[in-house]
């Protein structure tokens, strides 16, 4: 390992030197998670109509000093053009919401402020309650047309899909989805559905990694794992950086003798941004880049790998696919003191409450999987030259995935 | 529309009655946001063996008494059964994260805590500083065999994955997918790619539902558009009803006079069981079943239908899929005073600050999509006679997806 570096300086050497993701059109449905690479601009006024908002009766306020009864003369369901209102006096149309109101009504009344007589006539119920405009979304009262509504840079969900419908997008110009190729490492690592012998585990950081991403939508195109064999590890790990725009790698890159992955990436002409960072858990943590692949090598051990995973990691695809507009952390209060370290970052797993109160759930072990499911995320707990951090103070909070 | 219940009833009445959902075999990789089906026990101790958690040398505490130079007598990298330390004095091996760490040594001592004098030979650089047991993951200390380590009712993320295939589960029993149409209604609506008339708008409640539902990992089967065709809804109706078990019908249901949908669901032999709630937005949302389908209907207005498809449609999607660990919403506090209802609980969106202060982004009407933008998601603001809350104080608040 190099010299250590702090955590921002890391995110920042990786936000430096991301791969470059290609953009596609998509139809919306395939566009949710992804991030927005056009502008969308409001096609006309919205609404575009005097728009009723209610179920009940256009009128005239202007009548309603004349008398409380009114004539139902014309009909105005949605979908229609605008039925314009009989000039008689206390005419009125019997309209639906979404309906176009009539240039010569100006009230809507709903039909729980009114009685019906008969088929033909209408009570208004609070003659008096009624004012200009009540009840009328006006033409053109949220935007004007052309105004810009979505900007480049957002990542998509239900909203921005409806505001693209809504101004007649049927599809979307997006980040394609990068293609991540995930690589375990170990020799002590069995498959899944074997039996392991005394000295041996179970794989499962390459599927915990998988199902991480799975859940913000990423999808991962390779799984493969590497025995502690430099020369073949080399040449799959070859084909896995040409094929693909993100490899993580989990395990092999810290101080043992058959670490090799960091002198591996070396040989196969990678560039090498940093290894090591001033960080509990995940210090081994590096970053090397080719042409257009980022190859992020993660400490072994479960938290490790989950913490520098979700710190590092996801945020760095979605820059890479483009986005901008980033929101900022959730922060949370811990509910009593901590100890904080004046040379560590330390990445503490805490479980969230009602009231948004963080309570620690230290994990003993950076290899203690288990311990890690009695929390709901991690805080951010900058080194401090006090060593401690009194309850209430407020930390970066990160959910885990 | 019957008498308003409140939204806890709403919510308590869909409890009561939701379909039932199978389960299903399923590949790791498919699970991720399901619902666990099975109980996962350790099937062996974590760890199952001595572990070490650092790169560098096992040795015997004891033997430090007699001097700070070793002899490595031993190679224990990981992935091999137990190698014995020699039992000559200041005898070490050399050893790697994850390895077996011999039984007659009782702590491992980092590299960085080392000097190596020859190929043969390290030196302690602070030989006081060893403690019995140092750097090792203890067999069984995590969890004993046979634990209960993930519960039935889970939602399954990628913590909860790691830990089956630790177990060695390369498959789980899940729910399967429900399956989900959405219907939109209204005869001024107009698909997203025509150009709408002055009295027409495009459609888009139905895309909108689909990628909130997607951003949870739920698919749509099927997408439907009905015009106010009583006949042809009912025909269009009953076929959805009788292939979905979430059937998502968007606007038709309030008191127009084509707001014939609760009238057909009733000619179709569905049980209603609310239609209307004390809320705003979404006061006309009701709520049917027949046989194992659940039918929601939802207010046709953008803030109404994705409020009611937050707050109702989608939690009890996940309960009929069997979800029983529900996390306790996000608290937050509002930064000023709002008004409320004393009959009403209105849902506010609001955007999410730094330290978790919510701000009120009022959307002065349920039909501007557009002003929805600048929210995070939403509070849920009681009645109260007082028909005011003070800054500060504290709501449920729930995410937009």
């Amino acid at each position: 390992m190099k010299p250590l570096i702090s955590p921002e300086s890391a995110a920042k050497l990786i936000r430096l030197s991301l791969p470059s993701i290609a953009t596609v059109k998509r139809p919306l449905s395939q566009c949710v998670g992804r991030i927005l690479h056009q502008k969308i601009f409001s096609d006309r006024p919205f609404p575009p109509f005097d728009r009723s908002m209610m179920d009940g009766y256009a009128l005239r306020i202007a009548d309603i000093s004349t008398g409380n009864i009114f004539t139902i003369t014309t009909q105005a369901p949605a979908g229609i053009p605008e039925q314009p209102l009989n000039e008689t006096h206390r005419s009125c149309a019997e309209i639906m919401t979404g309906a176009v109101v009539p240039a010569n009504a100006d009230c809507v009344v709903p039909y729980e402020e009114t009685e019906r007589v008969d088929e033909k006539t209408m009570r208004l119920l609070e003659p008096d309650q009624h004012t200009n405009g009540a009840c009328i979304h006006k033409y053109a009262s949220d935007r004007p047309a052309g105004e810009h509504l979505l900007q480049r840079g957002m990542q998509i969900g239900s909203r921005e899909i409806a505001v693209a419908a809504t101004c007649g997008h049927a599809e979307l110009t997006v980040s394609e989805m990068p293609t991540i190729a995930i690589v375990s490492t170990g020799d002590e690592l069995v498959e899944i559905h074997n039996l392991p012998e005394s000295h041996q585990i179970r794989r499962s950081n390459d599927v915990m990694v998988e199902a991480a991403l799975a859940s913000c939508h990423l999808h991962t195109q390779q799984r493969q794992h590497l025995t502690d064999d430099a020369l073949l590890s080399k040449q799959k790990l070859s084909q896995m950086i040409a094929t693909n725009q993100i490899v993580l790698i989990s395990g092999g890159i810290s101080m043992g003798k058959k670490d090799f992955i960091p002198g591996v990436l070396n040989e196969l002409g990678l560039k090498n941004h940093f290894h090591g960072i001033a960080q509990k858990p995940g210090k081994p943590m590096g970053y090397w880049t080719h042409t257009n692949c980022a190859v992020f090598t993660l400490p072994g051990n479960p938290l490790s790998t989950l913490t520098c995973l979700h710190h590092y990691v996801i945020p760095a695809i979605y820059l890479a696919m483009g986005q901008l507009k980033k929101k900022s952390a959730q922060s949370v209060q811990i509910d009593r003191n901590i100890r904080a370290r004046n040379d560590f970052t330390i990445f503490l797993p805490v479980s969230v409450g009602d009231e948004s109160q963080a309570t620690p759930q230290p994990v003993q072990n950076s290899g203690d999987l288990v311990r890690i499911l009695s929390s709901d995320g991690y805080i951010v707990v900058p080194p401090t030259m006090t060593k401690e951090y009194l309850a209430g103070t407020r930390f970066d909070y990160h959910r885990w995935h």
